[in-house]
């Protein structure tokens, strides 16, 4: 367990805001800063935040144990090179970000020697943003995963698993940053990118009537934030190109057996497909 | 309301018995023929048949005043031609077909002129088949969808319309057959090729611990039964080809995209994809 910690959110959206609330029941301080005054203030009303502001606060971040950053990837290594003169000594550094590659090396190159910084992707959200949208159970079905690197101490890693327990994740695992972003890429990027083409191939308004649970399963992540996920897609491109194209094969080639009417290969692949997708059934 | 039909499941599936279920309630006579001994004998036990069996039997097949065909498409033209001597004068004759292009004008030529032939999609299913999963509450949320020629009766539409609501589907509507099969190539057929060929783009099970919602309900449906899809995919084959083709050119386009790092380009598609998805909200 982790004992009496002062937590600093950066970037007070609908992360941030639920791991604030998560971390708030078990009475450990938290501050924010947020350049959004309705953020904060609707945060200090609603007791998700002890302290908050809209300003580089250098008292509020010298007082943190551990910052969190929920900042866009583009922000979050410019916010810590500007900011990191206040931080505490031996203060714990993580953030939210989907991508680690793009991130974590350079963050560690110009942190503070009397710090660290460890890599968190918590694998939960919504289809809305903002801290008035926060809910600390969208952890409950969803995966931490952890990228230390060999610049981490185990005390760290250990440390984000005890905040994970805290948050109540499904589960909580680790992965080297390379494999994080593979594997992202393709259950998550991918799908995404999937999902939007699908609703971008047809104007298909007109077709409400007739639709189905499987297209609206299938398109439901097609509302996207598109500034956050343009900056992700952008940041791991070379992995989601590979995704977008292995995919891409097989849908043609899935198309090329349909065209020359060739059944067994059509039923092998629905036999592959069902099989596959057994290991996934919860 | 209908009065006192009786109707007669050819095929007793999981649609053939929801339908007999849900017809059950409001008191018709209900007859089914299935070469399974086993699906008749389930539902003569579970009353969800009057009388069964598992023979072409001439008697049962000339009470019923509605037959619906269960069959696989493969089997259903067949089926008629080789029954019909048996049909009641003015029997009507349905189906549960997801492709109606390859056998309503087939079975409307070849059928007795006492007769009429009308196609029905109900839009409802589950990943598991068979009699003993028959459930008729999976018409709730569903759609009923007609494809009348002009070699049906208003009469006999009407009454697809009164059978429809008795089974309690969310929606009934009519499209012509060449609509129908155009909608169904890319609402349902497409869907399930993108599932199938997500599912197979990569051996993937090792990453069922990172696995979130997302890439759950882009894969539901990549469980399939191989020997149906295979049979209506290539009934609509000349559909879905071009809707794979649409689509494949979309994810193209988007992968240009993120080659170039065209941030306008990206961010407007996703602008679009969210705008059209919120069509399709509940």
């Amino acid at each position: 367990m982790i004992k009496d910690k002062s937590f600093l959110i950066v970037g007070l959206g609908l992360l941030g805001g639920s791991m604030a609330m998560g971390l708030k029941k078990w009475n450990h301080k938290i501050y924010a800063i947020d350049i959004d005054k309705n953020a904060i203030a609707y945060a200090l009303e609603n007791g998700i935040i002890d302290e908050g502001s809209t300003e580089t606060d250098a008292e509020i971040i010298g007082k943190a144990d551990v910052i969190i950053s929920g900042l866009y990837p583009s922000l979050i290594v410019d916010w810590i090179a500007d900011n990191q003169k206040y931080f505490k000594s031996g203060a714990l550094v993580t953030d939210v970000t989907g991508v680690k590659g793009a991130i974590v090396d350079k963050i560690q190159n110009i942190l503070r020697p009397d710090c660290q910084f460890i890599g968190v992707h918590p694998m939960a959200g919504k289809e809305v943003s903002g801290v008035q949208y926060a809910d600390p159970s969208i952890f409950l079905p969803a995966n931490l995963i952890i990228t230390p690197t060999e610049k981490n101490t185990q005390q760290a890693i250990d440390f984000i698993y005890e905040m994970g327990k805290e948050l109540r994740f499904n589960n909580i695992c680790q992965l080297s940053v390379a494999e994080h972003d593979k594997m992202i890429g393709y259950l998550s990027q991918l799908t995404h990118v999937i999902a939007v083409s699908l609703m971008n191939a047809n104007d298909s308004h007109n077709l409400k009537e007739y639709t189905g649970d499987s297209f609206r399963d299938l398109t439901r992540i097609a509302k996207i934030n598109e500034h956050l996920w343009t900056e992700l897609f952008l940041l791991n491109k070379e992995n989601l190109v590979q995704q977008i194209e292995t995919f891409v094969a097989e849908i043609n080639d899935f198309k090329d057996a349909l065209e020359k009417e060739d059944v067994e290969k059509m039923k092998q692949k629905f036999i592959t497909s069902t099989e596959r997708r057994k290991y996934f059934d919860k």
